[in-house]
This record gives structure tokens, C-alpha cells and sequence, in this order.
């Protein structure tokens, strides 16, 4: 152990090694506090290719476990310390490398912040489109080791879609440079997208090139609440069976309504099942939303409401913004990520609000109604141990319900540690023995984030 | 071999299983005749992915080479047949299965043809964006192999962005399913685009979930004739730089202008230096266009046509439909397939005419301006091998000047046998362990489609 840290230090600057049980503490879990974590070795924060390079060969002589960290914004314990890890922080790589107007990307070392990105970009008129909930603490190399999504995503897809290629340093500490600088090209696997979603089990990003978009035109919101979820899933039906393709279309029920209410009184009424809300970004965005409005309305809306500016759209959207801090005032929270098919979101629901009913426990449903990916959240009382089970027994068989909804576990915050037994649900054991050979293939050794996704620690 | 095709009808319809020397001869190539192919042991045309599992198990016992086929419209080679080979053909399955509107997909057969396809869902009101040239002929599981594009991938993006899931028989005969039916899903790697684009090197594709956009308003045309590449380049910028997403954007040089005033008389003045072709189907067409003439006259255009119906639309674009043809009444044509950043297009039309004066062979250089992807044509006589070696020392000219500018070699045509010299001068020796690695984790005997890509028969 001595002799790990004395190599890791050996060509890494002074600061950038920390064993101070403390430091050590601090670095053991993402917000998945309910998942095992174990006391890292050590914590490393590079600041350059070449030092994550080094750690990773050093890793490799130990056979020492790697924990590659962002923000530690994850909630699958993606990101939780194993037991005697090298903890890899890549917070200290945060430089925007290069903004390009005509090529329209960007080059971005993992550790910079998602706002920060969006905002850089908007300087030179552009829009970088992935907006997890947490885009003002998450790591740009977070949401591409989960691919992670947002609210967005209806009209401008995950991750996954804005990432052109990667530097990644592989478990060997090899540097590989995967895809390109061109929107175009299809010279060899798409390695890229390998990495993308991988969870840090296959290389550590260390530079990313990302494709970006013209900035979209300021966007109106619509609101509209509806006596039942079947009328609000038809409404979306409707939307997106007709063809529109708002920039923003989320759903909340009537339990998470309520939690809203009684943290902030926005005038909710506490008798509506759900509440959808709809943005466009369109040429006319008013005359899209008084379309959407129409729509609502034709299914079966009490009440729609258009916004006229951005002060009141702002406004529309904060009842969703609060919902989870509604919920958290309320107890502990397991919050589900199911995705299923568009057309299958009310039966999700309908199916949600009977497990709620049989385990006695409170669950919120809210989403993008739009992606059919919902975050349905178990509500309970920590110190109560047979609210605990109970909360726990609802939580996964809504991820069972998700599946016999031909849908999956994770639609964006990803498998970790919280989710593997589901995981081997969703995947055939075709395909969890491809994974394996594709994990070995990459790292042989099996030292990068074991315990994570399909890999046992 | 007598045993091998025994054991290959024992599985499979009675015409299923082709051995007739002039069956097989017809089988052997893509459109790359300059490529070497071999002769195939058989030629077997299942119509289900039970009979692809038995051809794959037949083949692994027998560790003899499977080659799978499309509609051979491929450009690289990558269908050509090697010695002694099992040339599957997927061309019997060819059902579509599903076209949902509410969820925005379809699920096909890999035997679909790509216009029977968008045929089939503009009935439905929806969009399958990729359209390659080839598109009345190429079936869609040979554009998932080569990742194909087309000419509206400056707005839509290429065949990548639309594969939801995939089922897939790997070389040991196993089905492996990949993805979802969800837009968004993480659930695991993403081994959907594992396969997407890896030429028929990993597994066959007996299904794909494709996703499908709702059908875009008809799009209004206009062209712009410049006196130089520079200015054709300049308008380009122009258009992108600032924002602008038309749903096409070609251009043509004037060695390719002339070559289509040889076929039809459209008019076009044989001194352009370069001609600029957009399209936009936002919600006010011809508005945009009118924008889009704007900065192609600030930029130096001689003469802009704004096409004011769908008529004038098609015969704008004729030009641009008659190249090809153009240039092969000409003489024997190699097509380069070159993508840059956008930034550096016209550096490589630049590049790509000294290297016409070097080499004194003609090359046409038209392409999709808005992605950087570009298709320099070397035009020669296949008769005079002097001219047949010069015109093959341009073409791989071409692309190590692609390469020089940061992009890559092929942007959407696939290396096949072709460019696989070129392939590992864009491919690190990391990159090339990591291909190495990748491939034998899933076919490890190395049957599937040798000779390809990276591998080697």
C-alpha cells in the first residue's frame, strides 16, 4: 500500500495524491447514499492525460481497483469507492479546450461543469442541448459515462448524440482517440459510442469533442391540468402522434402535485391527477403552444395555461423543478428511472399507483412524458424499517413493471450498483456474456469501476 | 465442401441453398469490381433468423467464412465474396413488421429496401430520414452495416442516429438483441452501434428498430453559381456559421458542372467555378431559402434560382442527381468519400485540384457541403494502365489530404476491401489492438466477412 501511493506520487504533482482519511471519507459515495461503499486508498485528481496515464499503469502493476468520479452527481452509485480503490477524480480537468462556430463542436476536458459548457457555447450562438437536473454541478465526462439526458431530450436526444469522439486512457494506461472531428465518418467501429454510457468500466474520458447546435429561438411553455392520467397520456398521444415535437413535454401526478403544494403554493389545485407541461422553441413558439393548448384541451384538460413571455413560462416550469425537492422534504427518496414505449406511459402509470396501493407506500410519478421515461419516486421514512423493505419492494418491481412494458430499468441515470439485479432482467444471458467478452477485451485485468453495471467487485 | 452443403439444406428450404456456377458467379460482387472476390462455396438466401442461426452454426463447425449481402450497391467491397466462402443473402427477409406513429418506429427485416421503407411510413405520416443515392436499390440492413448517409444528413443525421435495436446472429449462431424500443434507454453498453457501421464483421442483422420522424413540410430549392470554390466555400460558412440547419446542402465543382452539361442541357454555364444546391423544409420555406440566396449573393454568387414550387424544386436538383452518371459516360470512375470539418472544405477542393493537375487525371469533386463529406470522382480509362495507375495514385491522395485536414476517410461508403490501406493510417496501432480485440471477443474463429475493415482473410 505504501508502495502504491509512493508510485502514484512519483509522477504526479504533490497535491494531486490525497490520503487523508477525511479527503478519503468525502470521496466514497454519490448521491446513491443507500448503496454500498467501500474506504478508497487513495484519492487522485489529475490534470492532464499523461497523469491519468500514470495512475492507470500504476493501477494496473497493483491490480488495484480504479473509481473514476465526476461531480459525484450519479444516483446508482456508479461513482461509490470500492475497498483499497485509487478514487480517480477528474474535477481538475475542466479546461474548454477549443469553441467552433463554423465546425460547430467543441473539445472539452471531462471535468468541466455542464452549465459551464452551455453557457460558453451560448456566447458564440450556439446550444449544447443535453440538461440533466443537476446541469449546474454535473461533470461533462459524468453524462457521458451515463449518457445522461434531461429535460430536452423529446426534441434534441441524449448524450450520446452530441459526442463525436473521445480520448480515452484504457486500463493498459494507452491513450486511444476514437471517432472524429467531422459530423460524417465510418472508418472502423464505433469505439465511441462503446465508451458512451459505459459506467467507467471500459477507459477513463479525458477529452471529449462534442457536436453542437445553432442556439434555438426563446421558448414558450403551456400547462394544463386534467381530472385523470388516462386523459393526460392521451393528450400526449395525441401530440406526438400528430407530429409536433415540442422542445419540452413533462408529466407530474397528483401525489407529487400535493408535495409541491406544500412546499411552495403555486395555486395547483390538489385535485387534479396530473399536470402536463409543454415548451416549444418553434419559429412561432405561440402559435405551437396554442396548438399543444388545443390538443390538451380536445383530450379532456380542466385548465390550460399559455405563457406569453419567459417570466411566465419560467413560472409554469417551476412546479416541475420542485418536485424532487418536495419530495426529499418529505422523506428519503428512491427515485425510478423506467423508460417505456410512448404509448405504454399510462398503463406505467396506472401500474405505478397500484404497487404504491399494495406495498402502503407513497409514490409520486413525474417525467418526460414525452421519451415515455419516467422517474417514479418511493417516498418513506428511512428509520422505519418495514417502510424501508416495503419502499424497496415497490421500487423494483416498478422496474419490473417497466420491463413487461417492453421498456428498460434505466432510461438516463444509469445501472451502477443500485440497479444490477435488474439488469440481469433487461439483458438476455446472450447478451451478458457479450458484455463480459467486450469488458475483457478492453480491460483484461478487470481493475476499471468493478462492482459497477454487469461487473462483480 | 460436398458435407458442408449438405449440412447447410439440412436446415433450410430446398432453394434456399444455391450452387449453380452461374448463381455463384452473380453473387461474388458489390458495385467495387476493381476489388478482388473470390468464388463462393454457396450462395443461401434464408428467410428467417432460425435459418440465419443454422448457416452461422454450419459455418462455425465447419470454420468456413460467411459473407453477408444486401442489394451489393456498396461502393467498398465489403460484399465481395471470398474463396470458398458462404455468401448469405439477406435479400429474402424483407417484411417490415411495424410502423407505430404514436411510438415513432418501425421494426424491419434487414431485406427491406430504403424506399419501400420511406414509402411505407409516409403513408403513416412519418419520416426515415437516410437517403442514400442508392436508396431505390440498398436495403437497410446494408446501410446499417455501412452506417449509410445520404443527401439529407446535414439536417437528419446518418442511419446511426435512427437504430433503436437490433436482433442479431453472431458467428457462433447465438441471437443476441441489442437496445430497445424506448428513445431513451442505458441499460448496459450500447452494442447496437456496436454493430451499426461494422460491415458484416461482428454478427448479421436479421431485425432492426428503427426510430422515425414526423414527415417534414415538401422543401423548396434554390442554387447559386459561384466564379470561385473559395466564394462557393465562403456561402457555406456563411450558411452554417450562422445558424442556419437547410435540409440540404450540395455542391459541385466545375469539372463536374461540365461533365452533366455533356448528359442534359440544364443551362448551367460551363465557366462556374462551383454550384450550390440547399433545400429547406422549415415551416416558411421559401423565406429561408430567400435567406439562405441572401448569403450566397453576399458571398459572391454570380446568378441564385429560388424555386418557387416542388416542380422548379426537382429540376434544381437534377444537376446534382446526374453526376454520377456524368462522370461514368466519361470513363471508369473511383469515388473518394473524404469528410472534413466543415472549416476545411474548401482546402480540400483546392487540395483535390492540384492533385488533378499532378497526377494530369480528371477529378470532379461534388458532395454534401453541409456535413464536409465530400466525393471527389477520379475519372479515367480503364484501358491504359498508365492512366488506371495515375488515377489510383490520386485517389489515394485524396485521401491522405483528408486526413491531413483532420478528417477522415470515408464519411459514409465503409472501407470494405477498398480502403483498408488507408484505414490504418486514420486508425492508431491502439485503435487497431482495440478493433483486433473487439472482433475476436465476438468472432472468434474470424468467419464473419474476412477480408474487411480491418481484417484480414
Amino acid at each position: 500500500m505504501a508502495d502504491l501511493i509512493a508510485q502514484l506520487r512519483s509522477g504526479l504533482p504533490e497535491t494531486a495524491v490525497q490520503t487523508d482519511p477525511d479527503v478519503l471519507e468525502s470521496y466514497r459515495y454519490d448521491r446513491a447514499h443507500f448503496c454500498p461503499a467501500g474506504v478508497p486508498a487513495a484519492v487522485v485528481l489529475p490534470q492532464s492525460t499523461e497523469q491519468v496515464q500514470h495512475v492507470l499503469r500504476v493501477a494496473s502493476a497493483h491490480r488495484v481497483p480504479v473509481v473514476p468520479q465526476g461531480a459525484r452527481s450519479g444516483l446508482s452509485g456508479g461513482a461509490n469507492a470500492v475497498d483499497g480503490c485509487i478514487v480517480l477524480s477528474l474535477t481538475k480537468m475542466r479546461r474548454i479546450l477549443e469553441i467552433n462556430p463554423v465546425d460547430r463542436l467543441c473539445v472539452v476536458e471531462p471535468g468541466v461543469i455542464n452549465a459551464e459548457l452551455s453557457r460558453a457555447v451560448a456566447e458564440h450562438g450556439l446550444f449544447y442541448p443535453p440538461d440533466p437536473s443537476s446541469w449546474e454541478m454535473c461533470t461533462i465526462g459524468g453524462n457521458i459515462a451515463t449518457n445522461s439526458g434531461g429535460l430536452c431530450c423529446v426534441k434534441y436526444g441524449v448524450t450520446a448524440q452530441y459526442v463525436l469522439g473521445l480520448e480515452v486512457v484504457l486500463a493498459s494506461g494507452e491513450v486511444l482517440r476514437t471517432g472524429r472531428r467531422t459530423v460524417k465518418g465510418v472508418a472502423g467501429y464505433d469505439l465511441t459510442h462503446l465508451f458512451v454510457g459505459s459506467e467507467g468500466t471500459l477507459g477513463v474520458v479525458t477529452q471529449a469533442t462534442l457536436a453542437l447546435r445553432p442556439a434555438p429561438k426563446p421558448p414558450l411553455t403551456m400547462a394544463a391540468l386534467f381530472p385523470t392520467t388516462r386523459a393526460a397520456g392521451a393528450a400526449v398521444t395525441a401530440i406526438i402522434g400528430s407530429g409536433h415535437v415540442p422542445s419540452l413535454l413533462e408529466i407530474m401526478d397528483n401525489t407529487t402535485i400535493r408535495a409541491v403544494n406544500e412546499v411552495k403554493d403555486l395555486g395547483l389545485p390538489v385535485d387534479a391527477a396530473a399536470l402536463l407541461i409543454a415548451q416549444s422553441d418553434a419559429d412561432d413558439p405561440a402559435a405551437h403552444i396554442a396548438e399543444l393548448a388545443r390538443l390538451c384541451r380536445e383530450n379532456g384538460a380542466d385548465e390550460v395555461v399559455e405563457a406569453s413571455n419567459a417570466t411566465e413560462s419560467h413560472m409554469l416550469l417551476e412546479a416541475r423543478r420542485l418536485s424532487l425537492v418536495a419530495f426529499e422534504r418529505l422523506g428519503t427518496t428512491l427515485i425510478d428511472d423506467v423508460a417505456v414505449p410512448r404509448s405504454r406511459m399510462v398503463d406505467l402509470m396506472d401500474g405505478v399507483a397500484k404497487i404504491a396501493d399494495k406495498h402502503e407506500v407513497m409514490i409520486g410519478v413525474l417525467g418526460h412524458a414525452g421519451d415515455g421515461n419516467m422517474h417514479p419516486t418511493v417516498v418513506f421514512d428511512q428509520h422505519d424499517a418495514d417502510a424501508a423493505r416495503r419502499a424497496q419492494e415497490a421500487y423494483g418491481e416498478i422496474m419490473e413493471l417497466g420491463l413487461r412494458l417492453g421498456g428498460t430499468i434505466t432510461g438516463e441515470h444509469g445501472v451502477g450498483i443500485l440497479k444490477r439485479p435488474w439488469l440481469l432482467q433487461e439483458l438476455s444471458p446472450v447478451s451478458q456474456r457479450v458484455h463480459a467478452a467486450i469488458k475483457r477485451a478492453l480491460d483484461p485485468l478487470g481493475i476499471l469501476n468493478p462492482g459497477k453495471m454487469l461487473e462483480h467487485a
